[in-house]
Formats: C-alpha cells, structure tokens, sequence
C-alpha cells in the first residue's frame, strides 16, 4: 500500500503510474540481465541457451516483491536479491553467465534509463496532443482580441489566439528537450565494480555495445557511474517540462476567475455535478484539472534540486546520493507523465468566451489603447509631441472618469490630424495587434515540422 | 502497485511506510469525520446516534481506494468521493449531519495533521532509541583519543567520546524540535468554505474546540487554511532531523574506509555474508545503513523547498500549492521516519576500533601535538616565544622527516624548560584534550533530562 | 561592485542591505576576536589592557576587504588574513593573546549569529507594523463583505476584515518564530579546532560562557560546528517569514486586477506617475510592491534547501558545505529583510475598495449565497429536504440565468416556510459571516498580547 | 558594499565577479538599448544619428547605480529610471526613438542573455583549461594502478589516469551543454508590452531580426516572455556543471585524507604557509581548492529550483517570479564561474601520490583480487567452481589474518590448475585493469576534438 492511489487523480493520472511503480523497475531491472546475457552471447562468451533459459525466468510479476524490498536493505541495492532469485531458477551452466561483468549499479542505471525510456513515449504522445490542442485554439481563435496583462494588470490588446500560440511554443519546446534527452542523454550503464569491465577481460566494450543495442539505449563512451550529468539532463528537462504547463494550468486558472470568466475547464462527460462542480455550490466550476497540473509542477523543483544536489558522487560508487536518485527520479517521471496527460485533457476540453475577453478589454474605457493613438498621431505630429498630448489625455480621462475618445477629440490637434474616424481606428483593439498573426503561423508551422518528424526524433 | 515496495529497505524502512500510505491517509480521514460528528453532539448539533451510526462506518479497509483516487480527480480532493461512499452508508439522518459545517479542506488538512502526530510516535521513539545507543558510546568511549579532523584533515585529537557526544546533541536537538512540532504546531484545522465557519452559525468556535478535543490535536486560534506555517514548521523540523543523521551517516562513512578503518557497521545476525557484506568481495563491508540514511536525507532539502514554495496560497484556498503538499508531506515523514530507524539500528550496532583511532594519531609523527606544546612551552617563554619556536621545529620536522619530539630537544629552550618527560606529557594527546570529559557530561545530562520528561513533552 | 545596487529597490530595500554587506560581516568577526579577548581578560587568562589595545584597532573601516578576500581563497577562511592584519597593529602581548583558545570557525559562526541578531532588529521592526497595518484593516474592513473565494472561484462571503485578520495571525506567526529564534537559537560558537577547547585548559567552559555574555547571544551546552541545527532553524524561520509574506503579496496582486479592483497599492508621495504608475499607460497602477515581495520569496525556498542540504558536515569541520552557508545566510536575511520593508510599506499605504467588493459579491447573482439558504430552509424542514430544494433551484437558475431569489420564491416551501422577507435575509451576505467577527477579535487580541511583550521576548 | 568582497576568494574567484556585478548589468541593458536603436536604423524606423548619439552615452560607469536601484522599486525594474537618465542626456530626436518598440522585460531578458553569453566566456575557458589538465593527469596516470572504491570501501583496482580520464569526460560533458547553450538557447526577447510587438506596426519581425544579429544572440521564433524555458535551460546547465566539479572536488577531498595521502593540493607559488597551509599546523595542507569547487556546489542546486519554480508566470508577464531570475541567475553565474575557475587551478596543480595509492592497493592483503582469481581460475575449473573456491578461500584469509595468496596455494585445484606463476598473474592489480586503457583513450580522443572545434562550436 502506498499514498499512490488515493491521490492518483492528483499525481499520478493517466497511465503514468504503471510506468513507474515498482513492477515496472523489477521488469526493467529483468530486461536489462536479460539484455546483458544476450550481450554475452552475441560476443561468445555465453551459450545461447543460457540466455533462453533465463528469457522464460525474467517476468517480474513471479517476484516477491517484499523480500526483495527486505534484500535492498541488507544489501543496499535489489540486484543481489534478485540475482539470488533468479539463479535458484536457472540451471547451473545459465546461472554462472548471470550478470557476468556486471556490478549492481550496471544494472540500476541501465533500468532506470529503460524506464525513463519507456515513460517518456505516454509523457511525450500526451504533450504532443495537449500541443495539438493548443494550436486547434491558436488557430481557432486567431483573431479574437483579449487584454493582454501585464503584472496581472491590463496592458495592451492581444488575441487569444497569441496566447495559445505562445504556450504552444512552450509545449513544442519542452518535447523538443525531452525527445532529445531520449534519443541522446538515455543510456545503458556498463563499467563492472569500478569502471574498468575488468571482469569482462578485453571484451568489456563489445559487450557494452551490443548491450546498448539490445536495449535500445545509447551507447556511452566512458561509464558514467559517478558522472552524473545523465540522470541530470534527464531531471531538468523534465523540471522544465513541468515549468511549461505550470505557466498554462496558471493562466488557466487565472482566466476561470469569476470576474475574468474569459476560459473555463469543461465539465467532461461525466454525470452528476460532473468535474470540478459541487453540488452545495452550483455557481462554481472548479478548474480542477490546472489545480492538478500546478500540484505536480510545484513539487518539481525541489525533486531536479535533489538530483543535482546528488551529482556529487563519492569515487567509483557514491554512498548516499545516487541511491537517493532512484525514488526521485521514478517521482519526478511520475508527476510530469500524469500533469501531462491532465493538461491534454484540459486544453481539449478548455471552453473559451471570446466574447467576454472582447468585454474585458472595453472596462478600461479605451485607456489601453493609448500607445496605440501615440503611434497614429506621432506619425503625424512627431512622436515626442504625440507622447505628451496622449498622457496628458489620458491623464485626464482617468480624473474625470471620462472615455479616452472623448478627451482626445476636444485636442485640436488631434480632431485635425487624425480626426474621428481614424481615431476610432487607433482604439480598435483589433487594428493593434502588431505581428500578432504572423507569429502564431510560426508557432503552428514549428508545430506541425515537430509532429511529422519520425518517432525517433520527434 | 507503487515504488514503496522494492525499495523499502532504502526509503521505507521499519513501520513508518505503514503510517503514511493511503490506508494511514484514508483512516485519519475517518477518524476526522467522525470526530466532527461527535464535536456537533457535544455542542447539541447532531444527534448522539448519528455518530454512533457512524464510527460503524469509520474503518478504511473497506473503501475503494481506486474508486476514491479517481473521484479525486473529479474533484480536486478525496473527501466529495469519500462522502458519497459514506452517506450510502448511513441513515438519512446520520446522513444529513456528515461533515456538517466542514469543507473538504477541513478535512484533509486535520487528517494530514493526525498522520503527522502519528508518525511521530515512532520516529520519535527510534530518535530517542539512536541517541540512547549513542549515549552508551559516548560514555564508553569517554577516554579514547581518536584523530579531530578539520576539512578531513587530522587537526587535533578528541576522545571518541566527544564525537559521539556531538551525534548525542544533535540527535536529541532534532528531538526537541520535533516535540515541540507535534506538542504546539500540529492543529486542527476547521473554517468551513472560507474561514467563517458560517454553516455553523454562532457555534463556530465551539465545534472547532471540540474537534480540537476529540483528536488531540492544537486548537488554533483561527483557522489556517492559507497561513501555511503549520506545514512549513513541520516540513523544517523533519528536514533538520534528516539534516542531523546525515551528519552522522556521512561520518560513519568516512570512519569505515579501509584506509581509516575507525569503525564498521555491525553485520547482524543475518545468515551469508549479511548486512552489507558482498560474496565476491569478503573483505569488503559496506556501511549499507549509512547509505541508507544519506539516501533518505539527501531527498529532504528538496521536498522541504516544495513546502515553503507552497506557502504562497491564494485567497480562501490555494489551486495548486495546496494540494501539492499532501504527497510532499507524506514523503518527509516517510524519509524521515526510514532514516531514524535505520540510524537506531546502525548505532546500535556500530563497532568501534579505539586502537585504530589511537594509531591513526600517530600516523602524523606527534605534528598533532604541536598546538599543545607551544601551550606548554609558552607558559614558561611566553606564547610568543614559544609560538615561533615550535613553528619552525615543525616545519623542520616535516622537512626532514624526523619525529617532532626529537626536533624540539635539540632546541636548549626545549631541553632546559620543559625537558623530556614534561615534553612527552606535552607530546601525549591523552593529555590534551581540554574539556572534553565536561562536554560529554553535559550531552549525557541533557539526554537524560529529555527521556525523562513525560512523553507530552519529551 | 556587486549585483546589490541595481536592484536594490526590489531585494534590498529599506537598511537590510547594510546589515549583510561585507562591512557588517567584517565588523562581526572583529567584535567576536574583541568579545573573546574580553572573555579572555574577565577569566584571567589575558591582561586588560589586551583588551583595550584591541578595542581601539576593531573597526571594520580600516580594514582592506580586497586582500581579506584574497586571503579567503589561500586560507578557506578569513580569518587567517584577518588575524595577520591584526597583528601587525597591536603589540607583541596583546598579539600573543589574540583569538587565544579559538579556531576560525570560531569567530565565523559567532560572527554570523552576530549578523543575523543584528538583522533580525529592523526584520522585526518591519515585520510588526506590516502587522500593525493589517490590525489597522482588520479593524477597519471588519464588517465589510467581501467575497470569499477558493481555487480562485467565489465561495461564500467573508470580510475584508476576516481576511486581513487572517494575514495578521500569519505575520504575527512569523514573528513569533523569528523572535523565538533570535533568543533561544542564536548562540556564540567556541570550541577550539576540534571542539575540545583544548588550548585553554581548564578554563574552556569558563572563556565561552563570558563571551555568550560579551556578546549577548546564547551560551550553547556544546559546541555546534558540525551540528547544523542552529544554522537550519534560523534559516527555516526565514523561509517561513517569506512564505507568509508571499501570500498577501499574491493575495494583494489578485485583488489588484483591473477585473477584481478590490485593492490597490498607494502611490505613495512620489511625483510623476508615481509608484507603479506608468507614463504611457496612465491606467495602470502595477502592484510593484507586492511583486517585490514576492520577488524575494521566490528565492526563499532554494536557499533555504541549501542550507538544510548543507548540514550533511564531515568530522570536526566540513570541507564545503559549512562555507556554502555563509552566503545563502547572508542572502536569506537580505531578502527577507527588504519583503518585510516592502510588505510594511505596502499595507501602510494599501487602497482598498469596499464597494468594489460588494459588487462583485452580486456577480453571481446570489448563488454565492445558496449554502445561506440551506441552513435558514433546514431549521424549518430538515437539512436534507432543503439541501435538495436548494440545489435544484440553484441548477435551474443557472440554467435559465435568473436570480436565485426568484427560483426560490416560485417554490411553495419556500414562499411558506420562510417568506421574502426571511429569504432576504438569507441571501444578504452580511447575514451570514459566521464568527468571523469573533476571529477578528482573537487575532487583534493576540496582536496586542506580542505587541505588548518586551523586545527581548517580542 | 556588499558580501562579495570579503568572500570573494571562495565564491567569486578570478574574473567572474566583474562579469555579472551591477556595472555588467547594466552595461548590457545600455548595449541592449544601443543595439535596439541601430536595428531600428537597419529597418529605416530610426534616422542613424540617433544611433550615434546614443552610442556615446552607453557607458555604464557613468550612471549612478544607487540611484537606479531606488527606480528599480519604484518602477518594478531598473529600465524606466535608465531611460529618464539617458533621455536627459539625448537630443530631442534621439529621444524620441530611444526603447521605441520595446518594453522593459525584452530588454532585461536581453541584457540577461547578454550576460550570461559574456560571462560563458571565460567560464568555458576555465572549463577547458580543467580539461586539458584532467587530460594530462589521464595520460601521465595512465598506467598507475591505485584502488577504485565502491562505497568509500576498497572495491577492485582500477588506473588513476581512468579517475582522471571519467573526470574529463564529465567536464568535457559540462562544456558541451553549457556551450549548447550559448550557441542555441541563448536569445534576444522582443515582444514589446505582451507580445505582439504592436508599437512597431508591421516591422516588428524585421526588428527583432536585427536586434539577434546586432547582439550576436539567437533570435527566437516567437517572444519567451512567459514560456521560460531558455532561463531554465541556462540554469540546468549551470547546475549540472558545477554537479560535476563538486564531483571531482569530493574526490580530491577524499583522496587527499592524511590516511589515504593519495593526492593533495598544490601550495602554490605563494610566501609563508601557502595555500591551504597552517602556521600552527605544519603538518596540515588543506585542500582549500577543493573546498571552494565544493562550497560553490552547494549552492547550486537550490539557485536552480528557484529558476525552475519561476517557470510558472502569470499572463504576459509575472507579478514576481520574473523578478526573482535576475539576482538568481546572476549567482548561479557567478558561482558556476568561480568554481570553474578554482577547479582549473586546482588541477593544474594537483600533487599526485602514485606511490601511496600502490600502496593502499596492498592494504586488503590481495583480497581485492579475488575476483581476477575468479576469472583466471574459472577459464580452467569452471565459473562456478571456482567462485566457491576463491569465495571460501577469501574467506578463510579474512578469519586467518593472512594473505589470500597462501591460503589460495594450499587448495590443490589452484596449485595445479593455475600453479604459483598465474596466480601471481591473477593477484597483479596491473592485469586486471580491463578496459581501462581503451577508456582514457577514448576520453582524450574526444577532448581533443571538442578542443579543436572553433569557439562557435566547443
């Protein structure tokens, strides 16, 4: 029994979970023996049998996994164990090529690189259609005109479709990093008890080679016991990747304010008061799904601050902190693989009211739009001298509590220069939207590049 | 299925893994409830069989904690799922006054704070048991020279008495600390949807004192719901006790290179090689149980940052920061808990090799000593005096490498002041071990004050 | 020149700054050599007039930090470069008894419980009239509605007052703890270069009670240089302080949206646009205090981490973690410093709008007040039946976007049991605040109670 | 003043003080103001005298930095006081054009950017140099066996040039990210108030293209105002180099213990005790190097969580977070850099006992070789067979107290099998060093062609 499950809406939705739970490290930890002995016969130092012996043994629902929680605290790490384990199934002959060259931290590393692999393919199909998402909305709602805010005040004009833009850019950016950490950071573990595959005599680096090819992980140059800079990468781009949908799950949340009501969270299928609703409260919508993704955001720093803290690594095997990576790093996958499939389901079902951000944009009487009038009449009249008239206006408009328009158009200069119809252009929301439109096609063809490269790069 | 198993020889060690998973969660939910319930009928509000209807129900076992998790998600918290199981349960009447006057958060926040008293008891016990063990050491070790080490370098000798005496006051300081967390921080937390209490009309302040009674637990003096200090001193303290067996750890460490050889984990009483021995390598005995608290205490810093991160909630109850810091706390208590007991053991099976301790200090020649010559010397030629005399044999000393005592009897100021025997007591570090024997009194005073207070205060 | 000046005005306002700068260390370290010298005298070990040559050279003016610095690599400390200093304007007797019996670690660690004393003085101050200002709001706004909202979605009403109070209980909690700290933890460390005060003798416990006494900090019962708990509860407190302070900064920065307009940050007396305003954008009045706070908070956590990661220390002296501290103290106190000067400045000049926050209490169009309803209906019909009466109306007046109070009154138990003009009153949220007027009451009471205390308590 | 002096030999060592102190800072912001004003003039918006003009006046010494810090808490940053200093010393025209499209955060992200690129300079030469150092000790220690230790135990030998050699791959890792960093990560921001780079009507692309190549930074598809992925990546970056130093310094630390006496750090040039030496401890060398890698290291961790947990800001741009990066990021800098700096003189200096380690090597009387036994006697008897034989004979030695040589001799199945002169073989750390030839091979090979990639590369 753990605190997983009663929570698991919270930190471990999605299928996230099963990726990291302990079966899934006992399997990986299965493969990676399983792996190293086909190593060993690809290289002749073991008979093919051995290997086939072994394959039928290498199944970690078979394993206890209590009396191998009991061994990890006598021994330090699961692998003697498990090694124990399995040789009482093996044959003799298969059972002296078991974990031949091997050291037990070989066998953690390499497993829990394979595990990260294997999460990272649930993690990324989820950013990657949470990123689909966001551009369906960046598309849609390309020329909908939304206060931009500032330090949570209004600013300027933007359209929502920008917004959606930019954490699109996010999302792409953040798979981008971690596809990357896939396809080069993720690699098998190699050294024997020191570093030197002494055991291994001179085959020690074919070995390591056809290890990695077994397990499809990237074969490193040096072992990297006690360099840390894999696990490392590996923590940061998933920190990062957290930070990301920590950003959107803020807006989001930020939006369903009542008083903003520019987004809300859909209600989903569900029957009943349905997500986020309470039945005592029926006004409310609950935007529990960015609550969720901001939980498992908030608790990635301080697991990345572990593992880099954990890089100072005593020797040829640290004592303490790289035992200490393995639960931070199955947390952390944990946490990022269940805010990702979240914020999938909040961007595909995020319900937008474009007309109240049209609303929102009106309730400072036009005031937002000042820069802009500076523009259109500094074209006219100098900008410095546009500059001084315009604050001054709006200096006044804000006093007497009086729209912008109406003040400016008692200027003579600007009743002459720019007149009322082109005045009423400069405070159109939608007339100033700079290169607005120009960057979400940018966003969306990065995205659709990133969505039609191959699997193994994506 | 979770993480906690197959590592729980590192993580999770001794009973604290059972006092903080999801039944330990789930029950204290309960017992929160229920707590309520008989809160409202001290104060007149429900009727006495609605609790006793109730406390029939108030057993975790027999939830769905899959069902609940995914209500989680729905809601945002597990207590909406929780209640609809209860309320089928329950007669109308019973029914209707369930959680009455509470609001989710009430709940979660009271039960998290019962899990925290809870998992205090025996962690606090194994503190106490650790520093117990170390208490023996340091009187039994009272009188051992043993190399003092600055930077790692030996600088001065102590008597392993003193150094243990050192645990014994960290030991027993995180103690203190953690009492005084359990005896006036842990509270109840009751404030209804936004701190009135206002479902409970004028009996607000009644009921909460009254669920303060039932559990236990501190009344606060207004609820706290988004004034996180509670959590944040909870989270400090449990990170100082990890922070103090650390320091321990790492010295065990240290003191168990081959090279240094000052002590060893004991082996138990495990068959084969046993704790921490390795079949390949016979002459090798890994100090697993320091390993095992580093590894725990390495993972705290960072779990107490999300914490104090989450401390910035907003308005009446935070979307994120909140909900982020039940996995966190659990995971501290858990760490923290692991270690103690770890540490209890290690200590209390430490061995200690004083004669080792006593021919590290020679392996310097007597340069060790120097500081204390020049106090001997000096009272006769004046500090000053003495200080460039004894400076400048000791650079000879080392130059040549040549013993100091032979150095400095060459020196007339030496042969005539001191002579040998005086320079030999000089020499001697038994002798110069200041008030080492006082300060071992005091930790030991003071450990025995602190077990003999009464376990409210302890 | 240093990154302190250009931002001074968001991580160093108010005299923090001063307090932590390398004058202030420096001056730290030479009042702990003076105070050591004073022991020294007061316990016959030193002539007075030691004592009277040194008072007269310890001014950190004089001194050259650029060399100091360099020295600080050569030596890992300043201290040795310091003393050389030192030396050279003192003469030979009074040389002789210099930093007698002490190590650097010594001097640095009293000198940094010095520093933080000193600091903790304004901290305080700011820290109680910030407190002063909320009590003052609290007073003020105590029977002002206000909406109550969690996950930042209205709830149910408050009082502005109740949510000032709620900040105050928090500030007062911080303060609370900082000033336990500065008289229970703070102490002066003395322990030779191995913790056996062995250079002084006998005297030992003698010379390091007179310097407790010198320099009014804690005597401690042992030596503390490698048991951190000292360093990490001082630093924890801070932590906490920020936290607290980050809360009603987010709070304050909610409130400030255009959309809310609840509050607003004083310009204060400036000219110009004044504090936060914007010359182009005369409608914006950034919260930039408010972000200033939370600003410092941020970086709160993480330095907070590195001190409890930084506990872990070696032997008699560590090799990196306890110089890691120096810094990150400094960096702490600077940064909690400047939040308490701004946060201070901001309640004392915070705008708040009560009608704006009655308004946006109707936004809902009473629904906020359906729990209200409930309980009035239920005393007349049981719980049960008006909890399901009232959701349905509730249901149907989000539907069809009319009143609650006209939904309701179409309903015959309504209209019978409780009549418009009972229904009135259970819809006007000023009737249904619960005991937060008694909340208000307890947290001004215990505001008074610490305000009262003497400083040395306080 | 500030803290940076007094310290500064240990956290800002060399150059990297001046490259992120205020006067950077804020000679940046003047460049990046500069280089906005020219790009204008690339794109016709702006008449090239204003660029002249502007250029004369973009010299940080001549701003007074006390006053621009008090702006920084008027105005939220330190841009609007800088503009009203340079404004006041500019032509009307210039004026007019000076900041025109931006706002303050494009060019505080700028000037951060530019930085951190300057700063990345030497920092990646210090790197370099400590590589080139590491390669040589590689090379020199190439054959030199000394014991590789799991645990802080002796585990099997292993070569000091592959200490080394694993070393230079983790710096050589460090540089390769941090220079993937500065070559793709490190980009201009230009968005003006919230994103749409309105005020520049349709050139604002074209601008912005300008500014990137005007500053020699990337140009980012779109602006990152609030998608912080490139501060994050930066501070990763950072953090993961100064893992990897903390890495190397540990093990200096360790290795220089008087009882291993492996390594020590270099006294260097300097008068008098030297560096790291002691007056009163002659016998002392500290390894103060090591400690300032390990100090900065420390600090590290927590610096970048703060990056991390700053990741989720509000809108167009945060109410906080934002402002907490700058001072952050300046120490993460600043510390990466310094420690950079002390582990190449380190290196460059580092006393290396082989000798000792030859030594230490024996001090497990050959038990360290039974698994090299294992191996050789396995190819005659059997894997298995012979691991139960070396397993008890090792055994038996450890209980005898005598070398596992002569037990080994007495079995009959290791006389005739391997006979004296292949045990011996089998006992020689020398011919069991596996890999370890081919490793350091592989780890200079891949020095010398990051060395030999052109800076735009490394």
């Amino acid at each position: 029994l753990s605190t997983n499950e009663l929570f698991s809406g919270l930190y471990g939705r999605g299928c996230m979970q099963a990726q990291v739970d302990d079966r899934a490290f006992l399997q990986a930890m299965l493969d990676v023996e399983l792996a190293l002995m086909r190593a060993l016969v690809d290289c002749g130092l073991a008979p093919p049998e051995a290997a086939r012996e072994l394959a039928a043994e290498c199944d970690a629902t078979r394993f206890d996994l209590e009396e191998l929680g009991r061994s990890t605290g006598e021994k330090g790490t699961p692998i003697p164990g498990l090694l124990a384990a399995l040789r009482g199934r093996l044959g003799e002959a298969a059972a002296a090529h078991l974990h031949r060259g091997a050291t037990s931290q070989d066998i953690v590393d390499s497993a829990i690189m394979l595990v990260a692999r294997r999460a990272l393919a649930p993690l990324l199909g989820d950013l990657g259609r949470a990123a689909d998402a966001c551009a369906e909305i960046a598309e849609h709602y390309r020329a909908s005109p939304a206060p931009g805010r500032t330090l949570l005040q209004q600013a300027l004009p933007l359209t929502f479709g920008l917004k959606a833009a930019s954490w699109l850019s996010g999302l792409d950016g953040a798979r981008a990093e971690l596809s990357e950490v896939r396809d080069h950071v993720l690699a098998v573990q190699l050294g024997g008890a020191v570093g030197t595959l002494a055991a291994l005599g001179d085959h020690g680096l074919d070995v390591a080679a056809a290890l990695a090819a077994q397990l499809e992980l990237i074969e490193p140059r040096l072992p990297w016991h006690t360099i840390r800079l894999r696990p490392a990468r590996l923590a940061s781009a998933l920190g990062s990747a957290l930070g990301v949908m920590a950003k959107i799950g803020r807006d989001v949340v930020l939006l369903a304010q009542a008083e903003v009501g520019e987004a809300a969270e859909g209600a989903g299928a569900g029957a009943g008061a349905g997500r986020g609703g309470s039945s005592t409260m029926p006004h409310k919508r609950n935007p529990v799904d960015a609550v969720a993704v901001l939980a498992c955001a908030e608790r990635g720093p301080g697991l990345v601050a572990t593992i880099l803290s954990a890089m100072s690594q005593e020797h040829e095997r640290a004592a303490g902190a790289w035992q200490a990576e393995w639960g931070t790093l199955a947390e952390l996958l944990r946490l990022t693989g269940s805010a990702a499939c979240v914020m999938r389901e909040l961007l595909e079902r995020l319900e937008i009211d474009a007309d109240r951000m049209r609303a929102n944009l009106d309730l400072g009487g036009e005031l937002l739009m000042a820069e802009s009038v500076v523009t259109a009449l500094g074209a006219r009249i100098g900008r410095s001298a546009a500059q001084q008239l315009v604050e001054s206006a709006a200096g006044r408009a804000v006093k007497q509590r009086r729209p912008l328009r109406e003040v400016l158009l008692e200027l003579p200069q600007v009743a002459d220069e720019l007149g009322s119809a082109e005045l009423e252009d400069a405070l159109a929301p939608e007339r100033y939207l700079g290169v607005a439109d120009k960057l979400i096609d940018r966003a969306l063809a990065d995205h659709r590049a990133a969505s039609d490269r191959p699997a193994a790069e994506a």
